[in-house]
């Protein structure tokens, strides 16, 4: 036999039975505080048109995507791709339904995403993302920035993170408008790229990148004054009126992000939410509202539910202007990086309820009648059809359920089972029709 | 701008919200069903490698297959593809982890598969199946080929089919024993596909294809003999009996098919579960129990879930025998199916519970505490921030919800609002805090 490599490709996740299930419960947890939030669930195909795909992104993206192909010479030529995130295929279909929706469009999407990044630790080719986005049709209110990182709040508050977590919010006009008034807007990609790379180098690192691009000291101060911005309303407020500027779109800016945080603080009462100039997304399609979570302590894991507005979702596809706001959770990323601090532990936790064990194969009837019976009570139920010795069935129980229940000839008889905790041994007894 | 196709890729489901949530209701359902089963659910990844989803399949199913290739130069050269099946994948699974499982090992997967089929009417290239499969170490006792069956009869119970389902149940061993004793076990390949095809062709046509094989009229006879039988356990008891046939192979199959059929419909309680010798599951690998599942009155859309025993899961992978039995239940299909038969309405359904429009902007943070109230009942909320005049917020309120809300100063005041059905138009008073 031609010995084939049975394990998972790399970049992919792969749990076993008791892992999966506490993945399922806290996906399921997510998917309903989306719902419980009012946002309406969809799912778009995992394959797209290239031509979707790559209409605004390129670059990095388009280096990291799957290609599909089919096999058969009788293939449509057709030049189809993976999807790599859920808000491109969003796009597409918010445009091609928008005339069956109702704006704003408040949406979830938990799935599957596909990209070919180099394979490393706690670094995945194929990861859910859960997504929480609403589009308004021509205008979207910032109270809606607001909303959106409430719900993933709420989304995030089932996870069993290792600590609290806290969102730091900005607004990418701040930074836009500063360099505006700077005359620094030839250099705004780089300049963002630094401000985004700031936390993951020395400050002199970014000392020397910024006077690479050969700005001035005192424009460079005032860069490095804005990054060192961080707090609650007033304290945004009292820093960002020092550093003297007074165009247009950096006090739009200001005024957004002191709305959208007393709106996500005062009026919907997210706790933990604090401003933070450094927070740019460098690399993304955002316009206006930024935001990422970090969790209290575990600050080297980096963001785990990230987001912001992007003015015109779907500018590709559609001369109807679509405003957006949304986030999402990087759940495969995360549930590793739980694991790995211990938050999630396997062996805690069992896939089955009871494992109900007949003593003989003449009493399998009676057993499935006790099966079903604790179906009815909501309980997940493995009827043990084995045919082995009941020491054998015991120990096949201990692996995969919490409590074991014996069928015998005297149980059926006297309609009273005991039903014994498999770890404690303890055994309780409880009688069934 | 350049026009871009919208439309998802041909072959694959798209559903608008209020389809996606009764999809998604049904798919949920399932996944219950086998978990009060005791089955344990996993997930493996959408892209495997070609040699582990090709080990054994080949043939149409390569035609089919998906092929995905990284675009960056930098791409390894791995040959990898999308899985066109849950069985594969849980083949390599099994022998992955075996020493990290119990068996049996009873298991669930629900999740999206990919083949390259031609595109048409109800057929997909990307669609859901829902597989619950238990799998043996070294032997796996009949009971358990009841067991799946009738698992599978639970999570189809949750389907709201437009009448009631049967399963037909056979067993292959049946018609290979038939062969062998006729010595027509070089043509058993043709002949499994001519029974296989029969119901789709006249008997004209399945007389022909069998006489094209050069098979005499007297073993013809049986064959016809041998598709013809249909019944309970008595009925088909007698009508093989009286084939006159006696070979090993033959009177197991018959012993198999009789004792399935006594724990399933006996033990087990599974209605409306007849045995019929024309399935036989042609291109399949199994190789004992086969079943499939109709819907009486729509027979026309064929099977709705199919499965069988196949004793050696993973042969292409491990020396250690695996024996397995299981079935899935093509759910996009399905879900097509339904709607196409009026089975499942679109326009009856709201993705949302209840709109909470504010009268005004400041009164967001009194709306916000409603709607989180009426989150704590369990209800899905909607606070509408458009802030839109109340007859434009109501307008979206009846195409996303059941129910509206309004909170004015006076409810404030109160405590007392007013929860107005949107589609009778009555309105019932609510206390809230």
């Amino acid at each position: 036999m031609k010995k084939i490599n049975t394990s998972p490709i790399s970049g992919t996740q792969e749990l076993l039975p008791s892992l999966q299930a506490e993945f399922n419960r806290l996906k399921s947890g997510i998917a309903e505080a989306f719902h419980r939030h009012g946002f309406q669930n969809i799912e778009t195909p995992m394959i797209e048109r290239t031509e979707v795909l790559l209409a605004k992104a390129g670059g990095e993206t388009e280096k990291q995507i799957y290609k599909v192909v089919k096999t058969a010479e009788t293939a449509d030529e057709a030049d189809q791709a993976l999807r790599f995130d859920h808000t491109v295929p969003l796009a597409r279909y918010t445009v091609e339904h928008m005339n069956e929706l109702a704006f704003p469009f408040k949406v979830s999407q938990i799935g599957r995403n596909f990209r070919g990044e180099r394979a490393q630790k706690g670094r995945f080719r194929e990861f859910y993302q859960c997504d929480a986005d609403i589009i308004g049709w021509g205008t979207l209110p910032l109270a809606y920035d607001a909303e959106a990182i409430a719900t993933l709040g709420e989304a995030i508050r089932v996870l069993p993170l290792p600590a609290d977590f806290y969102f730091r919010v900005s607004n990418r006009k701040i930074l836009t408008g500063m360099l505006e008034e700077l005359n620094l807007e030839n250099l705004a990609e780089e300049i963002f790229g630094i401000v985004d790379h700031a936390e993951k180098v020395t400050p002199e690192a970014t000392l020397a990148a910024l006077e690479e691009l050969g700005i001035g000291s005192e424009k460079i101060e005032k860069l490095q004054a804005l990054m060192a911005i961080r707090g609650g309303r007033k304290e945004i407020s009292e820093q960002l009126a020092a550093l003297g500027l007074s165009g247009e779109k950096f006090r739009a800016g200001v005024a957004e992000l002191d709305e959208a945080m007393r709106l996500l603080t005062e009026v919907l009462g997210t706790p933990n939410a604090v401003a933070d100039l450094k927070i740019v997304r460098g690399l993304d399609y955002y316009t206006g509202t930024v935001f990422e979570t970090l969790v209290y302590g575990y600050e080297g894991i980096g963001s785990i539910c990230s987001g912001g507005r992007y003015e015109n979702l779907a500018g590709n596809y559609s001369p109807q202007s679509l405003p957006g706001v949304g986030g999402s959770i990087g759940l495969t990323r995360l549930f590793y990086v739980l694991q790995d601090c211990g938050a999630v532990k396997a062996t805690e936790m069992k896939a089955v309820e009871v494992c109900v064990l007949p003593m003989a194969p003449e009493l399998y009837g009676a057993a499935a009648k006790v099966a079903e019976q604790l179906r009815a009570q909501g309980r997940s139920v493995d009827l043990v059809l084995s045919g082995k010795r009941l020491g054998d069935q015991l120990r096949y129980a201990a692996k995969v359920a919490e409590f074991a229940l014996v069928v015998g000839e005297n149980e059926v008889k006297s309609g009273k089972f005991g039903l014994k905790n498999l770890q404690t041994g303890e055994t309780t007894e409880i009688e069934l029709g």
